[in-house]
């Protein structure tokens, strides 16, 4: 650890006074951090985690990766740019030519890169924006308990009433359809298609379709090829764009680049984020189909729109893990760890269930107040994780893709023990 | 120039084929760029231009202050945290401290910081969500020329035609009034008062009076003193908040930190970004007093709000130029220097005239094909500079603050002359 | 017929020239009417047609009675008022009291009388206005194929994507579920509850739920007893009021007085018009529990609400028709017999089947076509009958409730004829 | 007075058991009235009554005018229609012909008719619709004290805070712009052509521009010539339509048919309701140039569109007043004697002023309260008459056009002697 950081011992009291009591986060997971690598996270205490949290999927390549930090100290040490507006740059070249190359060429998708503010939300605006404009329609599709952000376009389109309440207004555009599986025997495709179809269905024709293939704030639930296949048939049909969020669910995380790719459908939009960039710093930017292409210049735009340093790392990720097939291949084999372990954990609870689809994965042990008492445990023994669902009742496991084997298994050992402690107690209460 | 950047060559065409029809900067000033330090940006071809946009106000103190990258190389080579979330880090609370200490405390201000995605737009809509949230009301009073980014909330809030057209619906929730000066003869403030006191004015009772006091995109309209001060007791006799966006007009561009420092007035909300990193990173904040800190934790969220890096660097940027009087006398001198060569650049054409306060200068030019012309000579002959207002007709100067005074005179010399080209040119065509 | 109507003969081209091209009926039933009695309507050319139309069931007791033409001819002989705004007059103390007599009290119910502006879509939109600002909540939820009125607040819960498209502008605050039945297999009123139960359901928290438990305009779909009962229990449970929209299925029209009479639920609000004046002279009116008639004086006005002759008219017809059960025994007859002679026609049709309840039937002949092609003929042979449903194609019955069963039966048999030859027309052109 | 009014002795607990709170003028007013003629109304006492407020300008032509009345009777004791959908009939055909050849024709009015619901604010949706459809563009400006009504809509252009609170959700669509005079100095008409021509304005291209040229709720503020010009000047050049709102104003109030006549403007779309009827029978209409007749079949529809006892009077009506100009000639005169008469009750309240034009007067006493008493006094000596503005400031004389000369005097006799009553006993408390 370095000597600067070691000499650092915060005052915590300075986050009471005067960080918003919006901060969220640091209530359940107190520590203040200070250095990070790979799968650790290490508190200024000293005391290393292991991160089965990964910024939410931001840090699908692990935290500080050497090949993306020596670049980026190279860039910076070299003065290279770090704020170009939307100037053409070196490092943005760089980085589209390689996700040109590595990502879209090989995937045969004729997209273009549209970048803004660097914030999923800011590219889910951006996306719903292009597909109202495109098709002179105002309305959208989206789905129970998806998460699409909460400035106000996308926050429409977020089923979280929590964060639906934060706006004070009521947000407009959007109409809510049930996820796949959401009611027992319900073919929402089907309703949905019914309800456009019917002169009176009361739903206006719509300018897009947009979904997460797993819901990612919402639980973990996936969507099946099916569904996605029928909604994109849906889209053509009823002269909709389909937009597929990859925000959370991108980037390798559920085995693939896309959440997509093995689905056969061609998504006209796809808002990207989080692990984008590689290294966790800020950058967002939405896939778009020429023909959606439609923006003038500037007509959306952002200060922070394609983040220079990002470029850097962003292109390093591409290059170093999506240039042959061998990181795939890695994560089918993490995906199944995954799978079996938390096979283990659900069956240790009483109606517990899997969710999710490769490396993103959680169990569903029915209640919120078991679901946080297993993290905070979790957590007392130096494992990062967190819940999520639409009662927080999902133990979820976003840990970095990086994460060896042998580590993965250290963080499901504590898991386990965490959540045989809380159970046992419970048990006991109970008795 | 660094090995590593000097081979590369980067294929323009990446930019055309890959890169959506939204990006824009780049449209006229076709270099691409690789470097920068201080006020200078250089272009792979190793030409040099002086820069008299600076990020549009993101780069304050220049390209690549040595502290500033220093320590951020530092903080990168130590494994410091990248992506943390919301959670509690050393940079952070470093960063909280040293604002407190040298912006909060000196100003008497109680606020507390809230954190969001990093864009200066999603600032804004979480400032316009808590004001709604803290009232129970709706509208939010806005003004002409008023920009404060393009997702929906802070787009309703946006005066312009064109970013509005781009939503491809209606955006609600804002009144619209005149700015300071709109129309001769006019007291809007007034105007404003008299509708609102007005049983049947039709304007539903605010959430918030938004404003920047100087309009950076709308052309450089300064608001008075007075006029700030007439809409924060309005804010105040109606129940509604001030929110003052100082995103472009903060940290240190009119000459102090605060746009609205000498005003006698305290806004409720506060939304920065653009310099507040100091380095160009992408960083977004509220301030908010602490009785409109309303929202519950992650109530607004998003996964890069409180970039770490940004934290790292804006520490060092307070510390650096914020923690005595030094930079502020500089700042005084730097302004009048502006002042009196774009006053000269004023006189040289027929009915142009100065816009603007502080080092957030221009000249209007009367029409907007005149000062791009004037700008596209000027990056002939190696500065760049950028136009704003409703029709483009100003020549906006926003160099970084940290511009010595003799590279302020040749960047000014440069525009001088540029102006001077173009408009015998357009004399000898007339003629 | 009087000498004065008799010498007549509108010159026709008077409607095309001056009257709006929104004006309908008139366009596939062409005659110049001019006086009209029972269940006859008699054309300027002295033709007599059976009316089975009844004004979309505005004439419930038939074109005018005897009696209540007496009373409303002595009413205006003696100079009784005729426009008295909201002021107190005899004629609406007289209605108000035959009203809590006859009709409220005995139903057990402690509704208030709210009068507004006298047409459907005006009781919708103030139930839906008293709605909101009882529950302090914005959102409505309406169904598929629901009818409310086309005026901008009742637009948005009427689903019927012809009407909605005459706004010009997107129509906000309702949320839409499918209708009893709408979808095989789908518990439309569990997925409601389901939605409404999850935190991120993304239904946000109704103000109301609004139905009609007979949809006239959306095909005469009839609400199971069940479904009825569903909604009200969550609308209750979800902190909702519950609108019953009997406009059209009021006043008799399903048998009872209202329609929802035997389903063991008591509405919030029920909006009235159509046949509330008995004798087709525009009244509207909403039923509203003590509770929340929260509008303070005149808060939603106009100037025709309450119109005094209407008043005079509706006296009459509730004193005539409402003051025991013989009338409504009458009706439990007629029920029959148009079911009978109903399912002869639907027998006739290769997968035809019944819709609606009480007297408010028709047969869903499969297209619109084809029910279009049937009342076209029946109007050549004397009978005036409509189509309703998303594609015109239920062929309505909605004939005044006092037709003598030998006049149902000629209009029946009228009809038969007409699909008879139709049917057989079709088929000869098919073969 | 007939036999079976006078016994009649209404039991007014049934209005406070039965009838909404949204009651208004019976409040004030608290006779039970049961016939008038002219301009006397009788309760049920026997207590005659003279009538300045004429169902706000619903009875132009006065109560139970004797030929209206012996047409309409000798319609019903013939059975003409009472309700014939949008159906051809005798009377509507009679009623278009009269108003094409006494109203249109001779003003040059291309414009066609459209029926809609009987009311005021159905006539301002659907105005509003088809300038929405037409233009395909959402907004429409609307002014500070307008009122249009209170379905959501029209309540969207209504100013009045306290109707716009009963909707208990925003209203969208609209931007307020100052009515003519409204503040001191400045020129609306030229501020609104600024913000609309500015392309960061901020008030999004215009549907239309609609107006009242008299605003009868707000105060009787009357816009000059040159204002009505310059709007419609300003909605050609902006591609907006011009709707003038004649609900009020029209019908022969400010001397002329329509309140426009004089000003050398043609708008685009008139609503009319009020005295459209002449006898105060529900009756609703929007003129509409051919080229916005866009409305499909019943696109925009209602069931009690086109009331046909309402046909009847009106065709009387336009043929009694308006064949030649002896009326408008006697109106001239009126308005002249009612400028006079107010001029002294002007004269006697310090700082009180005339309001308004033609026959459409009133003065504004400076508060609600004096306004509300002399209004108060006058009643109990025999004068119904009523307040407007958005104070309630201004006392209101909307008297039946027709009222005799002599009867004029009586009447202002009263509210002289009320006035002089008022204001001694508020000097006398003052003392």
């Amino acid at each position: 650890m370095p000597k600067d950081m070691m000499t650092t011992d915060t005052d915590t009291t300075i986050f009471t006074r005067r960080e918003s009591e919006a901060r969220s986060y640091c209530r359940g997971i107190p520590t203040v951090f200070t250095s990070a690598s790979g799968s650790y996270m290490r508190g200024e205490d000293g005391r290393e985690y292991i991160d089965f949290l990964a910024g939410c999927s931001s840090l699908n390549y692990g935290h500080n990766d050497p090949d993306m930090k020596a670049a980026l100290v190279d860039h910076i040490t070299n003065d290279g740019i770090a704020h170009g507006l939307d100037l053409h740059t070196t490092a943005k070249g760089e980085f589209l030519a390689a996700f040109e190359q590595h990502i879209l060429k090989p995937r045969k998708m004729d997209h273009r890169v549209m970048f803004m503010g660097p914030t999923g939300a800011n590219a889910v605006e951006a996306a719903m924006k292009m597909a109202r404009k495109s098709t002179g329609r105002t309305n959208i599709i989206a789905f129970t308990n998806g998460f699409h952000g909460v400035t106000m376009g996308a926050l429409a389109a977020t089923g979280n009433g929590y964060h639906r309440g934060g706006a004070g207004m009521d947000a407009s555009g959007v109409t809510r359809m049930p996820y796949d599986g959401y009611a027992e025997g319900l073919d929402s495709a089907a309703l949905l298609d019914q309800m456009l179809s019917d002169a009176s269905g009361g739903i206006d024709a719509p300018a897009a379709i947009m979904l997460e293939t797993i819901q990612g704030e919402g639980g973990l639930n996936a969507a099946s090829t099916e569904f996605v296949q029928k909604l994109a048939d849906i889209a053509k049909r009823h002269g909709a764009l389909l937009i597929l969020d990859d925000i959370q669910a991108g980037c390798g995380r559920t085995g693939k680049f896309f959440s997509f790719e093995d689905m056969g459908v061609m998504p006209d939009l796809v808002p990207m984020a989080k692990s984008i960039s590689g290294f966790g710093l800020p950058l967002a930017m939405v896939l778009v189909r020429p023909q959606y292409d439609i923006f003038g210049p500037a007509e959306h735009n952002g200060t922070f729109r394609g983040n220079t340093h990002a470029f850097v790392t962003a292109r390093v990720a591409i290059g170093k893990f999506w240039s042959d097939k061998a990181f795939e291949a890695e994560l089918a084999e993490k995906a199944t760890l995954i799978e079996t372990r938390l096979t283990e954990l659900a069956d240790m609870v009483p109606g517990a269930y899997l969710k999710g689809r490769g490396l993103m994965r959680g169990v569903d042990v029915g209640t919120g107040e078991l679901a946080g008492a297993i993290c905070a445990r979790a957590f007392e023994n130096g494992l990062i994780i967190e819940t999520s669902g639409n009662e927080d009742q999902v133990v979820k496991v976003l840990a970095p893709l990086t994460t060896p084997v042998s580590l993965f298994n250290k963080g499901f050992d504590i898991l386990m023990d965490a959540a045989r402690d809380v159970l046992s107690t419970t048990k006991i209460a109970a008795e």
